[in-house]
């Protein structure tokens, strides 16, 4: 597994020193461009804007070929990508899928690779339309997932406000736990992450949050993302924690592809939705950004860091 | 560098056994799938066409880091997508790059990439709007490339008709030249290939061209897979041949990054495109799909085949 390295660039501000040298949004169609959960186009005269995702999946950096299935394999590739169309209220239209082979993976391991994929991308309605295949010495995939929402309506990072309350769905630590224990619901957690799409349509179109974001890297570090982008603090309390989970897990542990949002603090929130708790864990302040307090003491942002090694 | 392996399963029977597992094209605007240069997706009320395509460039196996530069590497992983776009006569609207940084890859080659990468984007009007980022083992990337065309009119390989000329452009064998020889204008020709964006939206604007695709693996290999789509055969003579490549390269060596397109017989193509010669190599047959042959005898398929080994 990569470890974290408190030394290096981190991911954050090697995203900024890309987006500063990128055109900025607004020409060409391109609505919201590097540093949301998905960047956003706008078709020439189409009624809806296009959301696009990327997400790769490389052996011993995400996943181990001696604890993780093929099929799990497969289905956790294109999760992530619908998790984060699912955070930003779209539905899911198609994805890609480039998917590089090692000497190791055979016919069977590639079929039960395809068939994780394939299930999840006809359950939820994103055929498989192109990709590209290649030789590595490690497995390695990378998926485009695209999305649709309503032109200008796609819940993004940086809509919340000052006083909004802060909610997530489920309880989060599984998946930290289950990589930890290898067992039990956990681990089933680890491996096959549900994307909350049902979730993300609602919170978009009836509950009209104002910024929403997947947790998948921790909400120690994800939750400072969305406060950055909004340009305000958070205060919260200890989020709801996956049975079994310890307060660490549910902190800083990654992959947990809950939802993260905010709403006007007067919006009426169900305690579930279908059969997921919704939980309010704290509220948007003015103040530095970025920066998030835990029981009044800062909160450091431990969470996964993709750049760190 | 991944080496050809003919007793195991090839990328041509590979994505057809995929393909079977796959939705067909034509419905949630879909209008082509699997099998071409790009995607075509068709977006609700849109008054063009997008299309899609994703490459791969690993380390070690497209590119090495000893020989080749961060800028080079990261101007060829754009230009084998838009080379896609080019294939098919569309014009570039923005890209996505997931990018995995090995221990090696310091902030100089990180630079170095994002500088080849964004000066072809800019040039050719394909900002960058997201992407991924990880640690891995190798440095290898992933590009997807948007491009859009009026609705309908994207050339495909599937469109030629017997007793259609075949043209390809510019001349072929420079880039395995390059690799072998590692020095002169092939060598920079391997390093820094062109899109002809220009020529992909002539040939489908002026000269309403059949079929057409990009020769990225060898006209031996492509032109099988142009033919196997159009299910037709093809009768050439010797293309022609870079200044100091081999017949052999100029067959079947991989990377020229030309043009290979069929017309009508009767249509008039000029000598060049701009600079770049347009050569007339033979023509497309009814007969046994697939099958290609040079001077009247078989022509054997020896072109990169990604899932060699």
């Amino acid at each position: 597994m990569v470890k974290p390295d408190r030394t290096r660039t981190g991911e954050v501000e090697f995203i900024e020193r890309i987006r500063k040298r990128v055109a900025p949004a607004g020409a060409g169609g391109i609505a919201l461009g590097i540093g949301d959960d998905c960047a956003i186009f706008r078709p020439r005269g189409a009624a809806e804007d296009l959301l696009f995702t990327t997400d790769m999946l490389i052996e011993d950096a995400h996943f181990r070929r001696d604890t993780h299935r093929a099929e799990d394999v497969g289905w956790k590739a294109l999760a992530r990508g619908l998790s984060d169309l699912a955070a930003m209220g779209a539905d899911p239209r198609f994805c890609l899928l480039s998917l590089a082979l090692p000497p190791w993976a055979d016919r069977r391991w590639t079929d039960g690779f395809y068939r994780g994929f394939l299930r999840l991308a006809a359950r939820e309605g994103a055929p498989l339309i192109g990709g590209d295949l290649a030789r590595a010495e490690k497995a390695m995939c990378d998926v485009v997932v695209c999305g649709a929402a309503p032109r200008g309506r796609a819940l993004r990072r940086d809509g919340a406000r000052s006083g909004d309350a802060i909610y997530v769905s489920g309880a989060l630590g599984g998946s930290a736990l289950g990589l930890a224990t290898g067992r039990g619901r956990a681990w089933r957690r680890h491996l096959r992450p549900e994307p909350r799409l049902a979730l993300g349509r609602f919170l978009r179109e009836r509950l009209r949050a104002t910024a929403a974001m997947d947790l998948s890297d921790g909400i120690s570090l994800d939750l400072r993302r969305l406060c950055l982008t909004s340009k305000l603090s958070a205060e919260i309390g200890p989020p709801p924690i996956f049975p079994g989970a310890t307060l660490e897990q549910a902190l800083h542990g990654g992959e947990d592809y809950e939802l993260l949002f905010t709403v006007p603090p007067r919006t009426p929130v169900p305690a579930r939705f279908e059969d997921l708790p919704l939980t309010r864990i704290g509220q948007m302040r003015a103040g530095k950004p970025g920066a998030v307090s835990l029981n009044g003491a800062p909160l450091p942002p431990l969470g996964w860091d993709h750049l760190r090694k």
